[in-house]
């Protein structure tokens, strides 16, 4: 294969969302389907769903004592009608199965989110105030028919995600716990995918359809658009009102108890390459990287005995870094490296002649291109400090860019400006549905969310007047 | 509750379908969903699930090489129809999405299987020698439209699984790995479920749509009834012939490669429940159990502060065993004792007022009811050879009961005789489909396998009489 067709041929600075495409395909970390709207997701993309698999689990199931557990994949028309919000906040995009196999009884939807097939199951489950809490969370696969154009893990009909689901003796527990899977989301987002994020609470118009209220975590990408990347819903008493879920209290009444939902999904995977990835192809954090290093030994007629005896015991000493030898004698290094790098390697380690009458070999970069030299001797101490370094500085470059993209507003000129510039723009807001839509529609840009730690308030917002009365974000999204 | 409603109320010797939904409802592990034909997996089922699951991954991952993905859920109808047998074996079962989603293209079903999805990507992916072995697994849910009744963990219209789709270069490695995989899963079932199982090859009749053969491994129910609870198919050429799957070869010749498939399922967990479980409920394997022990103080007054100290002591001693700590007051000891029995909890330690001032417990073996009595300062190294003895106890008790039920028949009226008695038939057998045919009319009873480690063949098929060609199992089965 050419080097060309190889490679991305696409500059991320001059079409992000085509060179994203490139990116996600040449890496192989998905494909498209020949069914539209969905994708395949490959080894490399799926080892990364297993690293945010495994990291959470650890989180959620003895620290939080959330119980992983498998719901249907099919549910009844009349289960999403009985919370109106929630219904009508998802009728439009459901998928339903052929009519045919159901005759004999009601429509069956393909689960777009599963809030109402796992509370008719709580309403039985559920007495006494010593069923709770009761905590259970499913990984599944949800569809959700979107009839705009498919963008690799962003945007598909169908997508993994994780959704928690929560019921609780007291409002103050369900708001706790609420608030507590938001910070564990962002933790994770920031720590293993190296991708800041924003914390806050959605607006009224853009909280979860049938929720009290909605925290989210907000991913920033280089074109300035937000990527809503976790959400965790505080569902109050509607949906076990409307489910008849209640429990006989400490004081022996009836009771209805509060509940919240939280998920995740496959999203985050494109949010990560889509941040990190640059014009030669993927960058990934080390710690969600399934291979952290490459090897390729530099082979000479005179000395390629030897060098790839060395290359070989580099391998296996290294073993527990999943490590690639790539040995083969068709391709030049030249084009092993650009492969490598393409694929997202962390680390490549070269080793030549030279290199090993010095006992050293080079460890390049992936993120950096920076070159280092190891003695060998020392190699297996030093890899995993500079595997952390990557994901240190990874995470502080993004950080970086996110925090200079911050525009504190004052009036509807700057307000414009930011948007304009692909910044987000910090205002203090009327907090109205009104005034929300309004400045959609002529800026593209819609609320992020309220922040977590709440800052003084003060003057009017800059797009109606009105007194202000929380501190809002704004920006694009996808 | 009163303690009738509680237990199991059907006695497993007297109605075995009956006592087994049962002791799945009333363990937890399991409940039907309201939509029909599909069940939810409570927290109780699912740990088994994930036990399977992270057992099975650390052996086909780094040794076998096998890595994880994600296809779509939804498969073109066209795609069934390349591999004429596979189509024929599968088209009855599919469940289609609705046609208004899908108008301006082809019917879409949601996968039954994913051969036929997964192989239009392979078709892509393979170019030359140097892409193959391309080993990849996915666990994922399946959609079957049983119109049999539905048995929970047996036979739902969607259930779980994981299938391994493997393509090789050589006829040889191919084998080699469909017999490797094949024995994997023997050895998981036997050491992870404590469920013995006959091991061998289908018939030509039962082996899988599209199959050149079929290995399976046959586990046997108390009721005398076989289940199936693991296949590993050689594909041959088949698929890649109908799927357009072909690679450079090291001659550079255009070259057909050869492929397997194999599967285990949620079923598993419905096979363990019914081989191991008793009148008093759920019994399990230690190894499956999410949790180990269950610790109950006998309180009364004087002592009762004393005794749940030394209780809470013994709980965080032992926490790496998952334990559950029953001190609530409301249940007498003999309630909580059925209630954890019933729930399967392999073992149960007990700690009165005498036992503390002895320094002892009382352990209680869920499998057989044995009592022993343990140093508390010993209990944290005792246990885990308790547990480690229930679970070779459990399979060798198993183990027993299959080879007795194992029949070595020389004529007909042998081979009905042990069939009706809910016997395994093993017969030199004429191997044909026919024959085969014949006998499940007259008898009920089933080909199971022929053994993988083939004995010598000798005489007539006790059936029909011709001559023989191999050993085979009959039985009924699930």
């Amino acid at each position: 294969m050419a080097k060309s067709e190889q490679g991305i041929t696409i500059k991320k600075e001059e079409n992000i969302s085509d060179w994203y495409e490139q990116v996600c395909l040449k890496s192989e970390l998905v494909e498209f389907s020949k069914v539209k709207g969905t994708m395949v997701i490959r080894p490399r993309g799926y080892a990364i769903w297993q690293a945010i698999q495994d990291y959470f689990n650890e989180k959620i199931n003895k620290p939080l004592g959330v119980k992983n557990a498998y719901f249907p994949l099919f549910i009844p028309e009349s289960f999403f009608q009985k919370e109106a919000e929630h219904a009508k906040g998802f009728t439009p995009e459901v998928a339903w199965i052929d009519r045919e196999l159901t005759k004999d009884g009601e429509r069956l939807a393909i689960r777009p989110t599963s809030e109402t097939i796992m509370y008719d199951s709580y309403s039985r489950w559920i007495r006494s105030y010593r069923d709770l809490p009761l905590k259970i969370n499913q990984w599944c696969n949800i569809v959700r028919w979107e009839t705009n154009a498919t963008k690799l893990f962003l945007r598909s009909r169908e997508f993994l995600w994780q959704e928690g689901h929560c019921v609780y003796e007291t409002e103050k527990e369900c708001e706790e716990d609420t608030l507590r899977v938001i910070k564990h989301y962002k933790k994770l987002v920031e720590e293993l995918l190296a991708m800041p994020v924003l914390i806050g609470k959605k607006s009224e118009k853009e909280k979860f359809a049938g929720a009290k209220h909605t925290y989210t975590i907000e991913a920033f990408m280089p074109d300035g658009k937000a990527l809503q990347s976790g959400t965790s819903h505080n569902l109050g008493q509607g949906f076990a009102k409307a489910f008849g879920i209640s429990f006989l209290g400490r004081d022996e009444k009836k009771t209805l108890p509060y509940q919240n939902s939280w998920g995740i999904s496959t999203r985050l995977i494109g949010g990560t390459v889509m941040l990190h990835s640059d014009n030669k192809g993927l960058v990934l954090p080390p710690k969600i990287a399934d291979e952290k290093l490459v090897i390729i030994p530099l082979i000479f007629k005179d000395s390629k005995e030897k060098i790839l005896k060395k290359a070989k015991e580099i391998y296996k000493e290294l073993e527990k870094f999943n490590p690639i030898l790539d040995d083969s004698e068709e391709y030049s290094p030249g084009w092993k490296y650009s492969n490598w790098e393409l694929k997202g390697i962390p680390l490549r380690i070269e080793l030549g002649p030279r290199d090993l009458e010095k006992k050293q070999v080079i460890v390049v970069k992936r993120n950096t291109g920076e070159k280092l030299i190891i003695k060998i001797e020392k190699l297996k101490s030093e890899i995993p400090k500079i595997l952390e370094q990557i994901q240190k500085d990874m995470f502080e470059k993004a950080k970086e860019i996110l925090d200079s993209k911050i525009k504190e507003i004052k009036n509807w000129k700057e307000f414009e400006k930011a948007i304009k510039n692909k910044d987000i723009a910090k205002i203090n807001w009327c907090d109205t549905t009104e005034c929300e839509i309004n400045i959609k529609d002529k800026t593209g840009a819609s609320t992020r969310c309220i922040p977590l730690e709440q800052e003084k308030v003060s003057g009017v917002c800059p797009h109606c007047g009105k007194p202000a009365k929380v501190i809002m974000y704004f920006s694009k999204s996808y």
